[in-house]
């Protein structure tokens, strides 16, 4: 399956039972959103963050395991809605962070790609992202599930018709995935970098974290991500001629945002490349198709995760079997 | 004004204050803790949270700023206590955050190095971290005082007597910073590097997180903090055997959970540095005094920053003037 089949067939026969698990949570009325996860279901967290505070209104925070499995914690989760978002639903942090905060009174769900893993056992109510079985060690399609299924949850929760206003989306996906000719050209420019900074603000900000992560895993780049407004204060200095820099400027008010850290760098001199929409504030080198600044990032990664495959390819590093890594990671 | 002195002024004038500050947040009994900083101050912030979540048992997040300033969120914020950390008080997108923040139902609480700051000026409740005047853009002083008023503050919340437990610290602080030899020698090495990892758990991670914005402002190294867990997840593939990893391992819970990932850095290989406490599951190259798990971030940042200072000095970069930065970041 590629990304633009994933999407189809979760909005085609998921969105229904997605939209079930909203409403349940929307009638228990949660006061607060905690989000887990590890890795780059960590940054579909970070995009459902801004999902719940902007959309819905609602205060959130990002969970540190640690704090429950480490420190034995127990916080008081009444009014709470705590959800742990993993690919394999298999690691064994999340799964002790999902059953204590449980037993602390938090409504408990699972987002995962695998409805009989034990975090999906765990949790009162789950979300399957239906991405079917992940061959990828760098899960490029489980993460655009996974923010799809994120999507689809909020929205619910809103109670709007997000399956209706996410419709374009199979067909701008390939649309975004037909850029390959270009994103190659930029990607052999990267040959010989050993560093690289990704920036974003806002609903993009999660698309420049899963870059990075996708070019530090597959090319064994060091691949930073700042947002926007953090790397003013401070990251800047290491910023210079031979760092390359790739900005994700989106066109809605978040890549409005971007278009003073775009021009700091460009005084600066940096090697820069703009991954943004056709509405974006700046001049784009890879052009998206146009699309709601909130549906932005299931798009902007595409480019992204195919500029770390020719990045590794052209490194002669198999991106589906990079070095010291298995799928199932687990951490205590 | 050394770090010695900083804290001794703090727990002798200041601990009165902040307690009084502290009676007043336990008297309104927030349900949920948001926390909100940019560099430096975002660090102390994530300290905070662990103290939040863990001694005082209630969820935590970390603010998104552009929620509020960018996309116009205005969540529903009671029960919430909104803590913004800023040395200067004076970053326009917080001051706008907290506002937003306040008339949203929050309980507001700014903590800063200038009580006259706009910053302190709109919050309800102030707290003023006396680190004296800041002369240094790295900011040095000012974040290890930042971390002992949130202590402070924290613990007074619990009802604890916080100045009490903390009055060792000047003293300890003066004993870690009397590891300049070895810290010298350490900087060395790392002459030509152009990249390097850091890397802790727990309550010891915003001292990775903080040691590696220090490295890129003062040395233009491209430095990437992990927790132990999310490094396992991904970001371990680019480490090799000329990737310097410096892995910071306090004598407690969070300690103990980073045994198995210097384990792993070692079996990889990884040119490997650690700062730990003399109780330490794993040997130390930097041995800092013993310490309660919770107080030790405001010891162990110490050689770092020094370290930070000598890599710096080395290249014959002026630490105090680095490239492309001001101690104020306006961002909106």
């Amino acid at each position: 399956d590629l990304q633009p089949e994933v999407f189809d067939r979760l909005l085609r026969s998921g969105a229904p039972d997605v939209a079930k698990v909203a409403g349940q949570v929307a009638r228990r009325r949660p006061r607060f959103v905690l989000l887990a996860g590890r890795g780059t279901s960590d940054h579909a967290a970070v995009y459902a963050k801004y999902l719940v505070e902007v959309r819905l209104g609602l205060p959130a925070g990002l969970v540190s395991p640690s704090t429950m499995t480490v420190y034995g914690a127990r916080p008081d989760l009444r009014d709470v809605l705590f959800c742990a978002v993993s690919q394999s639903g298999g690691s064994p942090d999340l799964v002790d962070s999902l059953a204590a905060a449980r037993s602390a009174g938090a409504l408990t769900l699972a987002v995962t790609n695998n409805p009989s893993s034990p975090l999906a056992g765990q949790a009162e109510l789950h979300v399957d992202v239906r991405a079917g079985t992940e061959r990828a060690v760098a899960a490029t399609k489980t993460y655009t599930a996974e923010l799809l299924a994120l999507y689809l949850l909020v929205e619910g929760i809103r109670g709007g018709d997000p399956a209706g206003s996410a419709a374009a989306l199979p067909r701008l996906a390939a649309d975004a995935l037909d850029r390959d000719e270009t994103v190659a050209r930029i990607a052999a420019r990267y040959r010989f970098a050993d560093r690289l900074v990704t920036t974003a603000r806002g609903y993009s900000y999660p698309t420049a974290r899963e870059a990075a992560l996708k070019l530090m895993e597959t090319s064994y780049l060091s691949a930073q991500a700042f947002s926007g407004a953090d790397l003013l204060h401070g990251p800047m200095a290491m910023v210079d001629q031979v760092m390359p820099v790739v900005a994700i400027v989106s066109g809605g008010a978040g890549g409005a945002a971007m278009a003073p850290v775009v021009w700091r760098l460009r005084e600066r001199g940096a090697d820069l490349v703009v991954v943004g929409g056709s509405a974006s504030s700046v001049e784009a080198d890879v052009v998206l198709p146009p699309v709601d600044e909130v549906l932005a990032p299931l798009l902007e990664i595409l480019p992204l995760q195919r500029l770390a495959w020719h990045v590794a390819v052209g490194r002669g590093v198999d991106p589906d079997h990079p070095r010291g890594l298995t799928k199932i990671t687990e951490t205590w």
